[in-house]
């Protein structure tokens, strides 16, 4: 396997070598081959050196890759965020046609949960964002700037292209699942004309999948249900920013979002995914080896089930369990062991 | 007091009596005169009757009135939701100027909290939400409909003149507050036009408040803090649609959306403001006089409040309080009391 790693900015940069850690111990167990091509852009570090996020020729570098293996981006003390994401992360999520962004969510064992009286198990679902249009443009723009007439229009696209194909994703994975039931999050009673449409596609495309429940929910009901009603949920697919905040706020609910890992995929492989935790780059408590690299390595062992190794992820996913469970834990979870400590602690277990 | 009373649909008309009942407690025990104007329209069955929502003379019926009690608008089974709150509850707030939507959040005593360890006092904050512009318009279109090529474009609109208001309002909110702490929910890293925009009048105006301190956040890790740090918390300012998220989940963190209250303010007073509890029309479970009644009356408490009633205001708080603790409790709250039995004792109480 052909991959392109990208530690990134903040604590991407010290979460990273524990991915690799677990999947270098993964590649012995397993007797995969791993290529790695190391990177340094895609960082606001390069950006200040070269005034852009990335070499024109990215792209070129990139070719052959069979996925991205992503820290985070982000450094907003140098460059704005929306400089930074907008030069690496979303560009890599459009160029490449990652066009679901796959986030689970699950309470593991040994982890307190901040919801009183949940178990492991009793919550334990699927987000499926949208990733490549929606609310994220940076179409539109402001009149009378600077003045007190000063008004901005920022427009969000969708298209059935678009609507469908992720939808259809998630009534597949729907389907695959036990429970077979799908959550659609919308907000159809105020955003009057992109979200009532959003639920039409919804509809058009269940027709495919009898088989599959349905509930379409209010992204303001919803979200108040993932606190309070969380075994509610099975697979839920959501436009661009309502899945970046169901994917925070689900994993906030199973402890931490240290844990949470989310894979870019553009499922037909004509371009190369991309695998990241979805914590960012934390600038508040980078520089001190205290990060939680579990995300990290579950985002790595989404990118080797994706890559055709099942046994490699489940071998791995039991392993973070074990040390959720047993320990070494950092301070996110309420130990004081470091990065590192935690990271040798789940790569020893494989 | 000249108030406009508007039940509108679902438990909207089950919680109304029970606001009215202690409004009513209020004004004996206070003194002051309440002139009440029963209104059966902005409800779907008048508009199954009618084909709108409202008269044509709505504004000429409400002409005078100091303030509209209003319970919940939206019966999906016959009218669609766009088509039954743009057509009463989206256009009061918009040509009643109501600008800013003021929704408090506190943990009971008394109410079992859904997060782990949190007890009454953890959790008191106020979510300001801007309520006549942003992400919630019915711009835009679609092209190329019913084809392969559809595509749907949604305008999010804002203005200074919009925005410095909310904002301003916020920061005095918060500057009379002892912490003295605003949030300002962004998500400029993502929404590349409109978001950086709102940042830059969040600064410009915090220029005028040196002496509170403000923290922006992005609404996903925003929507994780409700969750994991609500202590963090004490005033939140944010755009229509993040308001409309960040109100639900709060309330969910405290219990139940059951309670949660809310003011749709014309601060100026040139027109009405409007008083409704967050919790809509809960289809579900309308008919069997099972709803919770505290949001109803907490709005009344709060329409009091804005009225210059502040005693009365705290007074019915209390009332409230008391009964949390002390039961009679409606089911979302663990009990089996009834609608009317809950507005009953807290009517006693007062
Ligand atoms: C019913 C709906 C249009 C409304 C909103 O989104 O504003 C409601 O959720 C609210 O919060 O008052
Ligand atoms: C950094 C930011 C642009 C990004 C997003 O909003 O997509 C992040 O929050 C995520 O969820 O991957």
């Amino acid at each position: 396997m052909k991959i392109a790693v990208i530690p990134g900015d903040g604590i991407g940069r010290e979460v990273m070598p524990e991915g690799l850690r677990v999947l270098e111990a993964a590649s012995r167990r397993f007797g995969f081959e791993l290529q790695l091509t190391h990177i340094d852009w895609a960082s606001c570090d390069w950006y200040v050196k070269h005034g852009q996020m990335m070499p024109d020729d990215w792209k070129a570098q990139l070719e052959g890759m069979d996925a991205i293996y992503f820290g985070a981006a982000g450094w907003p003390a140098t460059v704005p965020d929306h400089v930074s994401l907008w030069g690496s992360l979303l560009k890599f999520r459009r160029e490449f046609d990652q066009y679901v962004n796959l986030r689970p969510v699950r309470l593991f064992d040994g982890v307190p949960c901040p919801l009183a009286g949940r178990r492991p198990g009793d919550i334990d679902y699927l987000v499926v964002r949208e990733n490549t249009e929606g609310e994220y443009t940076n179409l539109g723009g402001v009149m009378y700037a600077g003045t007190e007439r000063e008004i901005v229009v920022q427009e969000t696209v969708m298209s059935r292209f678009g609507a469908d194909r992720v939808l259809r994703h998630a009534f597949e994975l729907a389907r695959s699942r036990p429970r077979k039931h799908l959550t659609v999050a919308t907000k159809s009673n105020g955003i009057a004309i992109s979200m009532p449409w959003w639920d039409s596609r919804a509809d058009a495309v269940a027709r495919d999948y009898p088989d599959v429940t349905v509930d379409k929910q209010h992204i303001d009901i919803l979200s108040a249900r993932f606190v309070l009603e969380p075994g509610r949920f099975d697979v839920v697919v959501a436009s661009n920013l309502f899945g970046d905040i169901l994917s925070d706020l689900g994993p906030a609910t199973t402890g931490t979002i240290g844990l949470a890992p989310s894979g870019n995929l553009n499922p037909d492989r004509k371009f190369p995914s991309l695998f990241e935790p979805v914590h960012g780059s934390a600038p508040d408590i980078y520089g001190r080896n205290i990060a939680n690299p579990v995300a990290m390595i579950w985002s790595g062992a989404l990118m080797l089930d994706f890559l055709g190794q099942r046994a490699a992820h489940d071998a791995i996913v039991e392993a973070i369990e074990q040390v959720l469970v047993n320990g070494p834990r950092t301070r996110d979870l309420g130990g004081n062991a470091s990065t590192t400590e935690m990271g040798e602690a789940i790569a020893a277990k494989l």
